[in-house]
């Protein structure tokens, strides 16, 4: 099929290529087009109208840097017009990752009120209710019957992003009610709107946290929601489509951050730009590293008399990360999910504080009875092994204290990622290590 | 509004109570019926009808284990009609959480269709295609008028999971079409469905993974996607909102694997629950750390000599498992989102290559010139500096190869979770640090 496709592309068969292209799925058309390459991609631009361009365009997944360079591909008349095409929102996505002076030009060509919706949404900030809604939806008045609600319907049906959440609204455009396409047909025809219609509508603010609009999607089953101002207005909605792809992109951020990646969001193209991603990451671990070993070097006169306790530092410091870590995903994910909200914080501190000492006093016991049978010297079994409790005892209270905190001072919890917690738990547990040791070395000669 | 139900509960005064109850979205119903307590929940049991209880249920996410303790607080023959009543694939979610017997005894009490029903559906196996879909959706031949479809939805509308995509199927019920309720609508009624329908209708099988489920919803943008057997069979659809708890389902599964947990899907009741998902991981990690700790007494003369090493264990062990994590990250994310299927396997592996040669030179000479600087020691410096780079590169590559190996195997990649994946890291980075240590012992001294 595809082969078919770049044939008919190479050949400058129009009519053969249309015939074929024209029948795929939007997403399988934008497939196809990322994948072409530059000089049959610009046969594309005459072959499709910019309204058929509009359509792939909303379905295109490509590199948020490449956006610039295919628009400069395309005549700046057909890329507007193609622009007003697009439903606002995937629009205003595409112009986001542009030069503003291109956006502007792109405004000033384009017909009026298209130019007028987008600059609306443009200045929404990323991340919130605004930047991933869109302006297509229909809204009826209450005072109508069911039969010209109907009628408007199919008016609109062609433009609309969903036609099957009717919004009902008052003469100020404030949001009164909701009535569902699946209502509507079920309705015989004289009835008033205003008698189906359901006034307990659920709508999100224009600046609410993309994650919580998810959130709400997700529990209460909704296929769009209606997003109003802090007056009611209705300003727009956002459709269950976006929100998946929300829940795709928070879902790679949480992750990204456990792993000490600064976006996971895209693959690289390069080995450069994916290096700039982790180096931060591990250029302040190679400080902390350091702030780690003086700390060692602080005990050479421990190390020097007892050098065996050298051989167990990576454990040590290894599980009480790995412990900090597991802690740390049960806040970070609870906090996204919103079920930590459902209990009280100091409940969740006395539960993880009881896991810290159930797992603590497991290990402990574990490598005590391991170091004793493999080295045979009692105390030394005991001093790693107590080590070892009130290690993994106080890591998993860091793991769940930190982004517990963060998230009250409303900072994204996942920003105490991974590595940072683990590099903190190898500090901590480095110095209840060594601190130990040096107090009973009496014990260890 | 919560006060003023509990309160009406308790001076069982049923009018108040449902007067108030039964306006409730039907998740806002469940969170009050999971918040209330035992006692008053058993009054819901008669002020609800079991068509009432059914929604409610069917927005129900409570813990898997007390779904057995909630149904045997009811009636048998109320539960049983309140499990006929609920979409199939909700009530088999149910009913997957009770013992055999009980299971049985449900479905005999229940009417024969439901029963028959359910049945069906209970067999498949967990995360397939099967486990997750629904019966209840609207199917009609191509051989009618735009009429006749619209009256028949109508009378479907009030039982359908959703009535916006409507099937077309055969003589032998065999998928061959599907029309959007938007384009009926638009349609004239007398219309043949043939002529408008879409043929290129994309379905999933029935043993498909969820996942991948989630992954077409998602990119095409659909509401519900059509489930069929290997002969194109139409059995049942799957809706966009359950495929908004698989994203999340998912979600947490891949982000307790990169944590060490064994599964994040709910927040534990009490520490021994929470330790027991934690510890197999940390008991893994103990032994492979004893294994790390028993490589570097093999050492214990090079440490002897130069102790100073001992300093620099935990920074350069340290690092490489946080690399090989970022690596291990950008692989299984990108396996779980398909962005790794776009490109080849080979390109991927050099520039993750790429990737650790430039992190490894960069730390690599940083930490050399940290060490010569605080120590004063060129030649300890260079050790310590190659040791880095080296570990880092290997940690790299093994991050990015362990799961696309798995993946390859037809292993979920991210089991190879990020502990395991560290501590292989650690061990590997200290044969490294040792090995050049000994081997140039002479230059360090
Ligand atoms: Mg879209
Ligand atoms: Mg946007
Ligand atoms: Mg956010
Ligand atoms: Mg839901
Ligand atoms: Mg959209
Ligand atoms: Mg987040
Ligand atoms: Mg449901
Ligand atoms: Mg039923
Ligand atoms: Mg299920
Ligand atoms: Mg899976
Ligand atoms: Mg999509
Ligand atoms: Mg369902
Ligand atoms: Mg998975």
């Amino acid at each position: 099929d595809e082969e078919l496709l770049i044939r008919a592309l190479e050949e400058e068969n129009m009519d053969l290529f249309r015939s074929e292209f024209i029948e795929l799925h939007s997403y399988d058309q934008a497939t196809f087009f990322a994948r072409v390459e530059e000089g049959l991609r610009a046969r594309l631009y005459h072959y499709l109208s910019p309204e058929e361009m509009a359509e792939l365009f909303e379905s295109l997944d490509i590199e948020e840097e490449d956006y610039q360079d295919i628009l400069a591909e395309m005549n700046p008349s057909y890329a507007a017009e193609m622009l007003s095409h697009m439903y606002t929102d995937d629009a205003v996505d595409v112009l986001n990752e542009l030069d503003k002076e291109q956006v502007v030009s792109y405004l000033t060509i384009m017909d009026d009120e298209s130019a007028k919706e987008i600059k609306e949404l443009l200045h929404y900030e990323e991340y919130t209710a605004g930047s991933i809604m869109t302006t297509e939806f229909v809204a009826i008045s209450k005072n109508q019957t069911v039969r010209s609600a109907m009628y408007i319907l199919k008016n609109e049906a062609p433009n609309a992003e969903t036609i099957y959440y009717i919004y009902v609204i008052d003469d100020d455009k404030k949001l009164v009610g909701v009535i569902s396409l699946r209502d509507l047909i079920i309705s015989h025809d004289d009835v008033m709107i205003s008698e189906i219609m359901s006034e307990r509508v659920m709508s999100v603010g224009v600046s609410e946290d993309q994650e919580a609009v998810a959130r709400q999607m997700k529990d209460y089953d909704f296929l769009a929601l209606p997003v109003v101002d802090f007056q009611q207005h209705l300003l727009g909605i956002i459709t269950v489509d976006d929100i998946m792809d929300v829940m795709e992109e928070e879902a790679s951020d949480d992750y990204s951050k456990l792993a000490g990646i600064s976006d996971l969001d895209s693959i690289d193209q390069n080995p450069f730009s994916a290096a700039k991603k982790r180096l931060p990451w591990l250029i302040a671990l190679l400080f902390l590293g350091m702030f780690t070993a003086s700390l060692i070097s602080r005990f050479e006169d421990t190390l020097a008399v007892v050098p065996v306790l050298a051989i167990f530092i990576p454990v040590i410091s290894g599980m009480s990360g790995n412990t900090g870590t597991q802690a740390l995903a049960v806040a970070v994910r609870g906090i996204a999910t919103g079920d930590i909200e459902k209990e009280s914080r100091w409940s969740l501190i006395m539960r993880e504080a009881g896991t810290g000492l159930i797992t603590g006093t497991t290990c402990g016991v574990g490598i005590s009875i391991i170091v004793y049978v493999w080295k045979g010297e009692f105390f030394l079994g005991l001093v790693i092994g107590v080590s070892l409790l009130i290690s993994l005892f106080v890591a998993t209270l860091a793991g769940i204290l930190v982004p517990l905190v963060m998230h009250k001072l409303k900072v994204d919890p996942a920003v105490a990622s991974g590595p940072f917690i683990t590099t903190i738990n190898d500090i901590i547990s480095i110095l209840i290590y060594f601190g130990l040791a040096t107090i009973f070395m009496s014990y260890l000669l």
